[in-house]
């Protein structure tokens, strides 16, 4: 149990935080990971989880990857959702096992990979994404997680229909989610669950507006501030190093 | 699948927010729920989810429990860890189906109640509890939730030691968190995830020592501000009610 | 130099913040001061400024009023510009000894007793206020802070133009700032400072607009969100009441 | 009035706010500005004030330099202290015409301009820097900015004592400002202003007590968060680039 053995997905954790995902392969290999270079994954095998490894200049904790490992080790192609906000969405839309989720679009997977792993088992991700290009790319990032079961990807657009029925929440990660309020009406369950993530105080505005002529209840925009502190010997202060600004969250719930 | 059943743990939602919990009885009864006065849960039974009742001056919305109702719904005896709060600790302890969870204390049993959501099916939350009345306390707002199966809830003190062993995670809201990153070690698996959250950074200090001299790793502490808006007619802007603060929150990985 | 005398402005500050101005009369007198009562204040003179006086049940410290004290202090007509915006427009419109500026609305003169404060000795502070008992209730509070003599308090719409030319600074607090973009921008000296105080978003955005349009340069807009901190004998932390949300400001400079 | 003249100090700034100060030589000169390379600040003379230059490659505005001009365009040899936080101290000390305030240490003398500029007329600032090499490079600073005449930069250590007696403010930027809080108490006069600027909790802690135990009153701590919001055609949002931290303000009164 506490050794890792071929086809586990480990994460390679440096002290810095960064992050590299790999998946054990059962044989010498020679996978070429980003950020890392060339390893030996077989290597991996019959090491105890939670120990360190070293490789090259490096050495890196090799663990089990949890919800904060998988979305900072997505191949990046597109600006992520990030853990603040990816978070308060799995808990706001009660994303879990068995439930049914639909998110737009993909862009490099991060939340994707979230709520993957949160409907698991017995739910299913279907996500639509109007770039051919990004659904390729996310695919590939679901697939080195390990969660490419749990996820169908849809080249399509939300806006012109969602083909689903009966779903228990619905995540939109898109410049007009005002526009695809009624498609997502439709395939929502009652009760089930509305967020949209925007940047813009006017796109939130104009969610609202669209939420407001449709069977939705239970309107609310938050935004989240995260300030990460430093714990030193001299004590402790907020870091100066800071993110500004992500998006704003936009909940609300399908009423009947 | 859209209509209201006996034995369905409904949440009555009101405009303003404020959320009640109910289980739907099979015969006609005469329920107390706190805040909304004496109800026959049975003449729910037969409604639509997402459709509203009113009751007395009151109208309420009919629905699913999320982990947002849950943790708003909970009879309180002790200030409850929030949902910015309780979101992120469910996602960077990588809380989901099928883990095995510590906490320590219990306060309302808010936190318990999503953690017993998230590790549902298949996994398992220990709470230890120092006071009995606490304990007992939040035995009631699980049952209330329908969530009793899936926690165990121990009158006893984290830090003298704590039973289970191989645990997935363990997540401390206790005044002196440090003095049981000992028996929290020993109870984690190799690459567990330990959260404490504390409202003094004296308190943050002093568990960043702790867990330096102990088998941890990727030691980090954040602090969460939300900001709720308000959005409109005239348009947006943040709301003018905030809680400056709850407490920080201190992550670590249990390393080999 | 050390003892209060006869016509001196005092400030009786509570422990708890709590703030009543008052002049101290050449004889004996019965003043009446809201949330204190009456008080004789011939019997201030020839106390030591910084000692305690005790007053009924409550005990105060006699001070000089500093900015923050004539902010604490006005009688509330309207919500007042709170100290962390006042501060900061002091500094950007560079609102100092000698200079020339315009204000809109009065509100509670709070902002107003400042910007007297400051430009004294030599300069000038002109208020437009559109309504009379505004005007009315501020001068008021200008009076029981002895800074009468540095402002004119005019009732007048300041969209429908603005008699003074080459002022210093212009200082905003209206429902449409952006409809007094022009009256303002020929009342000021180029170089001169623009402010506009605003809670909504939207306002920001036309005031964005409209100074884009006119001669203005260096358009910024910041929000201020101030913590107040708690340190007690177990540590410090963020005071849990905190408020969400003041005004945004937005600041731009006149060019030729 | 409204155009520049030999002698006048000359902020240039640019679109993206970044500031240059300058004074203007009576005679053709060859001045080198650091960013800008080697200008003849004659040249300016004649130009009207508000008016754009081109230099090279760049477009400058030519404006009086405020506060924010001041602070930004410093020659930094130690990080400053920012706009959020000198706006609030000026303010919180009643920093205006005529008061004598104590600094220590000068830094890059960002902050002292800003006091220099605020006493002016009829104030003093002394500023106590323990290190030679940082007094002669705020001198420099004070120079360039015009402001030489109301500071007196001591190079000496506050901690071991304050020759000034009964002043209005003092300012303390310094890792230990509780060891100066007695020299400090005994500098003031009765009611003065007291502030410390400290990046660590643990140095707000050690000041409160150090203040608790000495004649002061009114202990108040307060971090500022400045969010700048980025305002575009498509719509407002807060800017993802921010500051995560500075100080912590410490604000106390010195009593009788």
């Amino acid at each position: 149990m506490s050794a890792i053995a071929a086809g586990d997905v480990v994460v390679l954790v440096e002290d810095s935080g960064d992050r590299y995902l790999l998946t054990v392969a059962a044989r010498p290999d020679a996978q070429r990971v980003r950020g890392i270079g060339v390893i030996d994954s077989a290597k991996l095998a019959g090491a105890a989880w939670g120990s360190r490894l070293t490789h090259g200049a490096k050495t890196f904790l090799l663990l089990k990857p949890g919800y904060l490992d998988l979305a900072l080790s997505v191949e990046r192609k597109a600006q992520i959702i990030l853990p603040k906000d990816a978070a308060r969405i799995l808990y706001e839309c009660d994303v879990r096992a068995g439930k049914r989720v639909l998110e737009a679009g993909i862009g490099s997977a991060a939340l994707t990979s979230a709520l993957a792993r949160a409907v698991t088992p017995g739910g299913k991700v279907t996500t639509y994404e109007i770039r051919e290009d990004f659904a390729e790319w996310g695919r590939g990032n679901l697939a080195r997680a390990g969660l490419s079961e749990a996820v169908e990807v849809k080249v399509g657009d939300v806006r012109r229909g969602v083909a689903e029925r009966g779903l228990d929440a619905a995540i939109l990660d898109m410049p007009d989610p005002w526009e695809a309020v009624g498609s997502v009406a439709q395939a929502l369950a009652p009760g089930g669950f509305f967020c949209a993530y925007s940047p813009l105080v006017s796109q939130v505005e104009q969610t609202h507006a669209a939420l407001a002529k449709a069977p939705f209840a239970q309107l609310r925009t938050i935004e989240l501030i995260e300030r990460d502190w430093t714990v030193g010997e001299r004590g402790a202060r907020p870091s100066f190093e800071m993110l500004g600004h992500t998006g704003f969250l936009t909940f609300a719930r399908r009423v009947a």
